[in-house]
């Protein structure tokens, strides 16, 4: 596999040999590789299709990466990004976000030289791609089996098949199946509890399924997405497709719920020391909303966690600073909490690695990578392309 | 004012007129224009200088606005900033955040060129900056008046003074004054909470001057930051300089503050409707994380608030709708919960304006405006410039 010769053997410390003056968001490459591998091990063991979600990326380098293990079709979270991906060569796209009609026009572009799919949760969006779409696309209904967030909730099955009807009648819609999102699984705090939202998840979509089924609906399949459910389970029965995007790079709430082990984590924001406060243990960084992203975890005690530290060390960066978070972010500032030993190893102009509790955001803000060879791999927030529409 | 003409009378409705189908950030210019001209006004009035924080707007472009206003002198929250304002003619700069060394090579490019002003808190980095600095820079001390991000502490009288003796004795540092954010008053929900936070930051920060005279530091200006107290302050006696940053936008964190009113709010977010939730009363909009931010306001109930909500209208936005707010934000989803009646008014395919809680982290992730005339702003996160370094 050529990505792997491509990110192998970085000689020395990163900190010693990139020119890092700013926070600059740090890819251990080998651990997203290994963690796209493992993934697509899982889902080919499993015989589920493997459309993972590249929102979490969002950069045609590493979508390569996923090629080179196999990887045909994917998921995205808005139709910019579809057009980016379509541009880089990707022909089998699902848009997992219910359809933004005002956009049809894009859509109808993309539909005419890709293999699209859409979400669609009522009747005026059916109705409207009924009469708008200009190419076939496929449909997957959102049902909701319990986040709450958007999608037809799984149990009110009169309103599902009503819908399926409507699509299934449309010259321009193929009615696919049944797509999820659980994120209810992101409050889970053990694998037990994980799974157990996975089990309850299936069991809801099979009975959904086995109604559209009893209407005629025979090809009906269920796709699911969340981190996770996908890191947790090692038997899919009765799934037909996954969709997870943050493993490939995990973060500190993956870590928290118990989706992943720290040697599992791929990114980090290597941050300047900015100053010192002895009297409460705390350490200031450049590194702040703008970099990291507001996102928070809570621990048992209501403490807001903003992200973990590390020591940035000669293959990328040491193990978790235990009694050490980062306890609030602001616009460019970030204040570490620590404990009196760290406190008094850190000086300024020093560099940390900062583990990030929500890879996707930070991602998203910081917009390139830096391997620890020291290669910058863009994405689409940072490489401007030619828009379709 | 040139740029009063330039921004008037949108003849119609932004929605019929300006092609919008994604999550874009609406500009009323006016608004903004009639924010600056106030504050400035305010500051001629008091006798202080203005030194306003371009971090909220990032855009060379209404920059412009302030240097109409009579504004010479500016702040900034990174040297990337700074060298994409010195790039667009100003000459007069203080970075607003502790010093990172590791952008010396950048800080003496600037500083060969612009009259900057750096603020440092420690003995290491004034030290590090005697003996690196290559051309003479302002230098802050940066006192902690309560907010406790960073700083020295205002009563930590034999270190601030030790530190003004380094900074004095240096040929390459000019020892300016004290200076301080308050940020501690975006913690108050009401004008009189704020006046109290006003004049405890003045009376600590004379008093510490005062120490400063007796060691014989006869000119230590004082300069003060936020919004909310150079907002509803008249009088700033005992203060050199005001250096507010949000108040050019405003936001429902400002409005809920009690530093502006509802007609001062010159951003909003127009985001298309995907769905929505009767069982609920919840409208999904395409509008989140990466486009508002996280940052949220709680209520007296501690309900968490990520935006509020308010109809298009012809020359803008309307009043915000009662009892609707953004009641969850993920990456790329927001969740609108409000009631039956306005529940029953929108439709899938409209666009909603919204409200950010914090426009300095939405300008930064939307990146470039468009005003009610429909013209495209740029920000420096839109237009790459050449860097100095």
């Amino acid at each position: 596999m050529s990505a792997a010769s491509d990110i192998s053997d970085p000689k020395n410390s990163i900190v010693d040999n990139l020119p890092i003056s700013r926070p600059t968001l740090i890819l251990d490459a080998k651990r997203a590789l290994a963690n796209i591998q493992r993934m697509a091990a899982r889902a080919a063991n499993c015989q589920v299709r493997f459309r993972p979600h590249f929102k979490t990326h969002q950069s045609a380098r590493i979508g390569e990466w996923f090629r080179e293990c196999g990887v045909a079709s994917i998921t995205v979270s808005s139709v910019e990004m579809a057009q980016y991906f379509a541009q880089h060569g990707w022909q089998d796209i699902t848009i997992a976000f219910p359809v933004n009609i005002l956009e049809i026009e894009a859509i109808n572009k993309l539909a005419a030289s890709i293999h699209l799919s859409l979400l669609v949760e009522s009747e005026q969006t059916a109705a409207f791609l009924d009469r708008n779409l200009q190419h076939q696309v496929g449909v997957w209904l959102k049902i909701d089996v319990g986040y709450h967030r958007t999608g037809v909730s799984w149990d009110q099955f009169d309103e599902v098949i009503a819908l399926a009807r409507l699509i299934g009648r449309s010259k321009k819609m193929a009615f696919t199946g049944l797509l999820t999102h659980a994120g209810h699984s992101y409050r889970a705090r053990s694998v037990a509890e994980v799974r157990n939202i996975y089990h309850d998840m299936v069991e809801k979509l099979q009975q959904l399924q086995q109604k559209l089924m009893e209407q005629g609906f025979s090809a009906t399949a269920i796709s699911i997405g969340d981190t996770p459910c996908c890191s947790v389970m090692d038997d899919f029965s009765g799934v037909d497709e996954i969709r997870p995007g943050n493993f490939v790079f995990y973060d500190a709430m993956q870590l928290t719920i118990g989706s992943c082990t720290e040697q599992d984590l791929a990114v980090a924001v290597a941050c300047p020391v900015v100053a010192k406060h002895w009297e409460r243990n705390e350490i200031v960084i450049y590194g702040g909303a703008v970099h990291l992203s507001k996102e928070f975890i809570e621990d048992k005690n209501n403490t807001k966690i903003f992200g973990y530290v590390a020591p940035l060390e000669e293959q990328g960066w040491g193990d978790m600073i235990p009694h050490t978070y980062i306890s609030a972010l602001f616009q460019e500032h970030g204040i570490i909490k620590t404990d009196p030993q760290f406190f008094d190893q850190v000086h300024i102009g020093d560099l940390l690695a900062i583990l990030p509790v929500h890879s996707c955001l930070t991602v998203h803000l910081l917009r390139s990578y830096l391997t620890l060879d020291g290669e910058t791999i863009a994405t689409m927030q940072s490489a401007p392309f030619t828009q379709l529409t």
